[in-house]
């Protein structure tokens, strides 16, 4: 198999070439690139220079490299540029921007701030949560692959909003993720000095990932919804938590909520269910495709918590484009995935 | 003035220290140790070396060192201890530690695990969020300094509950530490290498400040309620935020909001309230006394977020320790806490 | 006294502004900005949102403004610029930046790879690093204001060379630097993600500090050099550590160099100097306008190391700015620079 | 192949079990502790949740399971107590503390302050530096695995001290480490409020990884010499820095260095000469067991500048005791190090 890369030098980019060029299915990789096309992949990334070094190529020559399947990490806006014209019988397409995300293109504009690639692009599109959509993903041409904030929200809650034990209405996100969320582009809040030793929120109830996770909800559990999802940077690498409040529909015990998260995921290699109130840290999934979740039943106020924690450029990027992949082409789910996390 | 402090050698007595060191109303400062009376500062202490060294005393001699005020920094349980043979006419005493706190004693063993002192001294302790309770502090002999969670919370979530705009039950509020917060002592969860770069949830539905939020909600306001609270570690030394999230009686504008804040904090030096969905950042406070809010008025759910942050070693601990020390004694309330942020 | 600081957007200006605004002898601070002029400082400060707000000035304005002083805190280059058209006799100036401080002007172009200033300009200039140059400020009227690695490389190594008890062709600094030396201005290698968790090097043999050095090392003890000079950054916002090899001309004791050290600095309230062999840490100095000094004998090698370690942007920018103010105008030399470290 | 781990909550025996459970001719892993013995591991690990959870087994146990290789994680001092019992015919040992490395007993005790194991085991032990000792690991039985400032040092050094280039008794070593080198007990320097945001120095002149430095560079080079090595702890997890000064004997040119370092460096997959002056950062090697190299040479001073870093738990601990494994069972040296540099 012989796959692409738009957008090496971004860190969901990076992390793909890293995760492919370990996979015993692919054979080559290719990097494109639209800025930088012409530069020796060793000049721009140092940390891979024991990798046979490549010219990153133009964007015009992919049609003609004969690839199976090509990844984008191009930001948010480009995809809808590039994207149309790559579509193409013989290539699967993994998209990592948000582009391809939103069924609903008014939906679209309101939190992007930006006109919606074809609709029926868009239409065809499979929203890539792996374990909640793979029979869809299986059969799909061109995968919008999820956010990093709404893979591990979703994984978190889905389960309880399916069974019906939460109200949906009551839903509060309080998400943390690490700075490399924010791209590799310098910017002000993200220079060292602005944000080590400090942590901040942004975005407030405006973050583009909130009609993501509602529009999952209800494909996936039928429930229509408004949740309040924020946003906080954190200061560490990689990383996302989030912290999901809810009041119980009914009074639950530890014990049945403990069995309709195994009932969903004990077959789902890549998340890990720990026992109630567990003391959950992001660096126990760093550099790991796991979604870990724990969950806490409050008595007191009838309401739960549930927590859960991914390596954002992993199971929020590039992993989850990869277990995508592997289950487009009907291999093993894990391959190219082994890597256990890494602590300290 | 003579002041004392007890535990000098934890995080919230060095930073008595600095601060009272630096206070021209205090002539001299006396430093009580159980555990290394005996040794001398500088062993204890290397970047205070260039103030006058001196001997930390044993416990034994203060009642007869003339004091006028003592801070005691002591850890929880050893407050409950020490303080009870320390009450006399002429000492006034702040305890940083929680063992005053909560009034009502079998509260107290819930949470804290552990047997309330004296009711009688519970009964008459203050409760020392200076803001909201100035004029008890005016006349209080012992005062029980709030935690530096509740500190953060109640300032940010009082005056909405206080006029009543939300629901007290809908109330959750998702806190983030910086790791000071845990103290001087090292262990496991505050290891470097387990802690850095990485983001932890801990005590879920369990922290002991809940009762003490619980009940300020209830002096204040009126209100009684259950709240959900929790508290997560972030890899950086200092700063709290908390994220609040509740449901609104009616709806409201942002303006009606802003100006509820404006109402009770224009006039108060140490809250600084923000422009509606400001990006606060912790170390916007760093170093010193202030409370900064924020606010963002959610018309798709009909909720609210307050997000408020301090430094909790300051504000949440030292800081208004001296504040209320300030009431206490007529002097003017900023005095020693004039210290502008420090940043970057 | 009136001042004035061109440049408060930057770190090095936000510090002066926070340190003058609180210096009692100050009665006005006015800042200029050439790129920023008109905006109002909270919007371009949110920390200091406590402070009564003020418009950014142009630069234009500056002369007909009546200051006693202003410290100029623009980049290396600007200095060069804007500087010659300031100076007037009423009006004394304090330049953070390098542009006055290399007399030699083919040295200057080498290392800064730019135009230097005019050479009477700088002939007249002082170089401010106020423990070795005291009587030079109190009669300058433009002070070159030291660079950070070399304030805290001097300090600690001058005594030794005076002294000639070390080979000054034996000199090695190897230093390194918190992230907040390289500015507020984004980029690459100061960009979080890339900074983070890791330790780079950076300039070898190529840092323009290099000849600042040696020059001072030449007018402070007559002895012409050179030497290795290299810096590191690492993941902390504030702080300079340099670690210093040389040779000793002779075998000397440890406490012999005790005794030297002191002779220099038992007088001196910003330099500390420790026993033999302490584990020095930046923290120690952070906030402060300290230097505090080690040093170690090797009687294996017959070599010594010295260490000594400053807050970069106090004592290796606007603590020393403020130092040298106090000096040229007579003030006590502590005057607003009381502040002890902050630790934790 | 069976291989067993001593150690395994320390952080080099987390390493090998993370590595050895993912290494293709390892068919099962075996632990054991002598103070935790009975638990699980997944009471001690929780990033390794997914892992097949064990008990951690005996020290008894350990002769008796058939094993093919043991690696001991044990701290110093104790592989001198349990060694020597579990040497075999059959059964290799590779062990991770100093305990084996110094061949001379009176050093061994200057330094470490502690008794040597029984001379002739010392004798025999191999110092397992691959690239150096390369044959003597092949017939090795005891493998005495490299600390990690040596590691990255001697790699970084050897090269120049064989071909003469430099003066080995001018040779200064700066080192700098994440702090996971000390391991995963708490303490009061690595307490994160302590190290987080700050740079220390420690046990200047008193390294224990002294003697080994100046052993090897005798073993390899043959010259006898006093070396100058400090150490310092960085604020991050992982890696290791080594900046190292050394006279010239010759001037020299930059392609020549360039060219020795080739010669020695080209066919080893783990060492990665880069450009003159490249500015290295310590997570380009992050998570893998390659050592990065630089040098400058400095016509100024006739000194050159050579710089290294290694992950300090893996080339600098794990990677190369699995590195040596590979090499004594005649397997390919790269098996079970594939994995690339995670960064960011």
């Amino acid at each position: 198999m012989r796959a692409g890369i738009i957008g090496v030098t971004g860190y969901g980019g990076m992390e793909l070439f890293r995760l492919l060029s370990a996979h015993t299915e692919i054979t080559e990789v290719l990097l494109y690139s639209s800025s930088r096309a012409g530069k020796e992949l060793s000049e721009e990334i140092q940390h891979l220079s024991h990798v046979q070094d490549q010219e990153l190529r133009s964007m015009k020559e992919l049609p003609s490299d004969g690839l199976d399947i090509v990844f984008s990490s191009a930001p948010s806006g480009i995809s809808t540029e590039i994207l149309p014209s790559l579509v193409d019988e013989n290539l699967k397409i993994i998209d990592l921007a948000g582009d391809y995300r939103i069924k609903d293109a008014d939906t679209y504009r309101a939190w992007y701030k930006k006109e919606p690639p074809p609709q029926t692009l868009v239409n065809d599109a499979v929203y890539g949560l792996t374990e909640w959509k793979r029979e869809e993903v299986q059969n799909g041409k061109l995968i919008a692959n999820p956010g990093c904030f709404p893979t591990a929200a979703l994984i978190g809650i889905l389960p309880l909003l399916k069974e019906k034990v939460i109200h949906p209405a009551s839903l509060v996100i309080d998400a943390k993720s690490g700075i490399s969320g924010a791209g590799a582009t310098p910017g002000k809040g993200t220079h060292f000095t602005q944000a080590n030793d400090s942590l901040s929120i942004y975005k407030i109830h405006q973050h583009q990932h909130t009609p993501e996770i509602e529009q999952t909800i209800q494909t996936c559990t039928g429930s229509e919804t408004k949740i309040t999802f924020h946003t906080h940077l954190v200061p560490m690498t990689r990383g996302i938590m989030t912290t999901m409040y809810a009041e119980l529909t009914d009074s639950v015990t530890s014990e049945s909520i403990k069995e309709i998260f195994d009932s969903y995921y004990d077959s789902e290699y890549f998340v890990r269910v720990h026992r109630e109130k567990a003391n959950l840290f992001t660096k126990q999934v760093y550099g790991s495709n796991f979604c870990d979740v724990t969950f806490a039943v409050d008595e007191r106020t009838n309401r739960i918590t549930v927590v859960s924690c991914i390596d954002n450029l992993l199971k929020g990027a590039a992993g989850q484009a990869v277990q995508n992949m592997n289950v487009m082409f009907g291999m093993e789910e894990t391959k190219g995935l082994e890597a256990s996390p890494m602590f300290p």
